[in-house]
């Protein structure tokens, strides 16, 4: 078997076999696949598509090319989230606490950010001591005992997938549903994890631009899922405008614990309920999602979910005097705001400007191994269908670091944000939910 | 500029600008591009296509990354062929003397054989003492003294093209009319030759595996040369067996030498007429391809061309007594004659087939740079048309070295060789001429 014979195949519209997956997969775990063959193939199923066999193939190929996580000794059903992707995406470090105080176990494993999203675990080593690197054993005994753990990627994790992501990223082949499930799925599954909330992105900020296109990876995604013995639900979630009003990661991580007190953004809330209600049922503690809302509404309510966000802070390290004195965190040593130049209302706020404004000044990285300023984001004082006269403050930004690039970074906020003299409609953060 | 918006430009459909194009050249010349990135972009043209102005712009781009040859202190105008690869393809030894000596100066850069098909410079180089690597002035004096000159490429010609064309060759994208005829077109352009007879094959042997493909790019080709300055026409020709009854190389030179002797196989020897007229045409020495055919007939006859390839083998430093002795070249220790295991009649001859086995008894490379066995090849005693019986020699095989791979050989012959009932219809060589 040669890798160019399987490119040729799948360039000409056939399906690949079993065999030949795993041929070119374990290649690309092994080294033995060249990057150039790697991007050639990727191109071709980004205009030949692959069947669901196919996908279903690929992803169990991933999984088996690398180390497999075995979390079957957690007690209860665990349910995992995964986002597609988004600005402003904080909803990890409030759905965790909140689920598991609801008695699902969360056993999280996050990235870090790379490009114009954010990483979950940039924003949580935001706090003082917080600790991302447990090992598999006192991971596993800490989602026993409190029923939540967010960690860092561990171990030679679907290593083929990391090699593929990182030459699709840089040869346009990321945008195609079957590569995104696999990639989504195929980590999961190593990771341990088989039921699963998708929090599927749709719009500017997100890697589907369409609804339908969000559609279709949903659908694709829940069929994977059930393929490979797992249940999941899919939310598709907009991601025109950022979430919530906090752009960064102490900020986030300031927002995040706001929403745990019950008095988050009403986008943001909204989702952690939509996604959360989703994992209630998967985790068997509520049959409708009326019922499981009702219930996350409570632990909002009562404190039991701020108190779970506590205790998982206390197991990992963290700081707890965060939650009621947010100066402990890095503080910007820079803030500038950016006013309003015309009257009107906030039509639009490109969320993926943002996103590349609030990297510029130092929040995220444009290289692997970069450093971030966790004190670095944007605060946005307007969102869409805000009205706004001309001096108002728009947004602030904070930075610390001397690299920030604050003319580049107010170039991309001035073309985020659109306002016109039309009052927009609103539009809603949860647009439908995939079964 | 980014290389990988480049890509997605192209991948979405969008015409490259000459600066996309040239940025994206430049970095494949410099390494600065790297390898995943052309095969992505390759791939995406495959699918995708390029427009005529996009071609241009890609071949002249690639020209100007490299290295010139300036032929232009050649006195006449010279003209050059180039084939598009076939088996049994020894034109090139024949076709040089012989429209030289009806005064077109011929200045001929060659390649090796790499794949099914030889390489022009591995079969002259069988031939002992014969020096294919000469400095441009002694090669330009040669051309101006005796009209004819063959030569292995030198100088840094279109490196962005030899880079390309190896990931191309891996990667599945060889097989699109823009690529090729950019490929061709740069490296003939390079060269210093721009009035070019293109002998485009079509068949089981050749690239385009269809007339309508074969015409295509023969079009293109042509219509390619024209906006770069040059004139050119291009003769489609068969290449569903192989040309001539000899596959090797030392065997080929004889076999082309006897055709210098008139007294060749037809199909090469009307092949030859047909490019060769054409070559006269664009050189100024004939009006019509009925006038050129006459002269070169003629030169045939009369012993000029014969003697204009002794002229070349002299001050090339090969040795001329091949000429009458053909056995000064290397021999072959081993001979194997493979039968005919049916009466009927060959129906067809794989020449893609043919060109393996006689990889296989050494006779081509598997990877550049490996060794050849000169002496090593297939003499096809039945072709196409022939009518067979049991126990006939269909062919012989020829090898010195101990690493060739007879039991595949055989099995490969045995695939190429189609003997039925029914006798074929004779197919001429030559198909059609696209000016």
């Amino acid at each position: 078997m040669r890798a160019v014979d399987i490119i040729r195949k799948k360039r000409d519209g056939l399906s690949l076999t079993k065999q030949e997956i795993e041929f070119f997969i374990q290649g690309v775990a092994s080294g033995e696949v060249p990057d150039y063959q790697i991007s050639a193939l990727s191109m071709a199923i980004y205009f030949q598509h692959m069947t669901e066999d196919e996908m279903f193939h690929l992803t169990m190929a991933v999984v088996e090319a690398g180390d497999k996580l075995d979390l079957s000794s957690i007690k209860g059903i665990p349910v995992d989230k995964h986002s597609t992707g988004g600005v402003g995406d904080k909803v990890s470090l409030i759905l965790g606490p909140l689920v598991a105080s609801a008695g699902v176990p969360v056993a999280k494993m996050s990235g870090r950010g790379l490009g114009h999203t954010g990483g979950t675990i940039d924003k949580l080593e935001s706090i003082p001591g917080f600790q991302c690197e447990l090992d598999k054993e006192t991971f596993i005994e800490q989602i026993n005992d409190i029923k939540v753990g967010i960690i860092s990627q561990t171990g030679n994790l679907a290593p083929a997938d990391k090699r593929m992501y990182a030459i699709r990223d840089v040869t346009a082949t990321v945008e195609n549903t079957a590569l995104i499930a696999a990639s989504v799925v195929s980590k999961k599954l190593a990771a341990g994890n088989r039921n699963i909330v998708f929090d599927v992105k749709v719009g500017k900020g997100a890697f589907m631009k369409t609804e339908p296109r969000a559609l279709d990876l949903a659908e694709t995604m829940v069929d994977l899922v059930a393929k490979a013995g797992g249940k999941s639900v899919a939310v598709i979630s907009q991601m025109n405008q950022p979430l919530g009003r906090e752009v960064g990661n102490a900020n986030e991580v300031i927002e995040a614990i706001e929403t745990l007190k019950n008095r988050g953004p009403v986008d943001l809330t909204n989702l952690c309920l939509a996604l959360g209600s989703q994992m209630l049922i998967i985790g068997g503690k509520a049959e409708t999602t009326e019922e499981a809302r009702k219930i996350l509404r409570e632990k909002l309510e009562d404190g039991s979910a701020l108190e779970k966000f506590k205790q998982m802070l206390d197991r990992q390290g963290g700081d707890i005097s965060v939650i009621d004195d947010y100066t402990i965190l890095k503080q910007p040593t820079n803030r500038l705001d950016i006013m309003a130049e015309k009257d009107g209302w906030v039509t639009a706020l490109d969320a993926m400007k943002v996103g590349r404004a609030s990297n510029l000044l130092g929040a995220g990285r444009k290289r692997k191994g970069d450093d971030i300023d966790h004190a670095a984001g944007i605060h946005l004082a307007k969102k869409e269908g805000d009205k706004v006269e001309i001096g108002d403050v728009l947004c602030t930004f904070m930075w610390t670091n001397e690299i920030a690039d604050i003319e580049a970074a107010t170039d991309r906020i001035r073309e985020a944000y659109y306002v016109s003299m039309e009052q927009p409609q609103a539009r809603p953060v949860v647009l439908r939910v995939v079964e």
